[in-house]
């Protein structure tokens, strides 16, 4: 399954759709911030990154999406998703039907019981992030280690980077583990 | 000019658009989320909060938009700005172009000396943060708390509220007071 990914993001398609799931205060504008910037730094893609509030975003589950493309993005908001993070039971209830078919997704196992597939990678980034970065908070960070490995969209030294630029201070080795620890256990999901 | 803006949010047109610009580091995707969330705790309004990388947005000036409209927002990306901020010369010298005619601009007047227009709003936010609110960091909320007040687009309960909650901890004091700081000088600039 991984070298189809890669594959299709590679090849096949020019616009790549993101979107990070989860419930408030599980730094999903983080994490699709810093993901957004580190591919930026190639220079080579366009990237735009985005959330939504209003009525339709009522309830417990909060989005942030990123789009990539190698032409300018003049429709940035993401439709039929290449990829969804799935952080909670609920988001992935909710967000599940925008997935494309053989698109990618990736849950916490530590949160979501119920799925919709088989089709899916999942790892408990939560549990990873409290068990062995030190603190629940950068279960974002683990998620976004195992996005990088699962697809290859971003280099992990850009990746680390990004995360380490908006980090707060005093937080920086934590998120540098929770980033290996997720992209390490997400590269064993691909063999 | 206070009574036009108010006036042109509230009755003439459905969709604002508003850009804050600045360096990498002054805090404009910080600030351009919380206002965000403020504008969308309401929930009669749909926002998008968005950035973009890439190759078009290489250079030091920094950007993150949010579009307002009750409808929902088909097109996210702004356009044809109804509002920009400036928080340095680069940052207005490069987006001055995509702001409307009669559209409102702001600038924080400790880092840009050349303006293209007389027609403007001017604070000198940078300085009012690191003297009055005890941090240059803060200059963007002094700026929220400008923009709160010179168009009325979002309760400054609602503001404070959303800046709180996303302020580091142990800046919440910092924050509330650089709100209130920027909330009040940029009311006397509408009488």
């Amino acid at each position: 399954m991984a070298v189809r990914i890669l594959d299709k993001i590679k090849t096949s398609q020019d616009r790549f759709e993101i979107r990070l799931s989860g419930s408030g205060g599980q730094g999903m504008i983080f994490g699709s911030v810093v993901l957004c910037e580190a591919i930026g730094k190639e220079g080579a893609k366009n990237v735009v990154q985005s959330q939504s509030y209003g009525p339709e975003a009522r309830g417990g589950a909060s989005k942030a999406d990123v789009v990539i493309s190698s032409e300018e993005i003049y429709y940035p908001k993401a439709m039929k998703l290449d990829l969804l993070l799935a952080m909670t039971q609920e988001a992935l209830d909710k967000y599940y039907k925008d997935l494309k078919e053989n698109g990618i997704l990736v849950v916490d196992t530590s949160l979501v019981t119920e799925m919709p597939t088989k089709d899916y990678y999942g790892l408990p980034f939560t549990q990873m992030a409290r068990e062995e970065a030190g603190h629940v908070m950068v279960a974002n960070v683990v998620a976004l280690g195992a996005i990088c490995a699962l697809t290859g969209i971003v280099k992990k030294e850009d990746l680390i980077e990004a995360v380490l630029l908006r980090a707060p201070r005093g937080t920086e080795d934590r998120n540098r583990k929770a980033l290996e620890i997720g992209y390490n256990e997400a590269l064993k999901l691909k063999k």
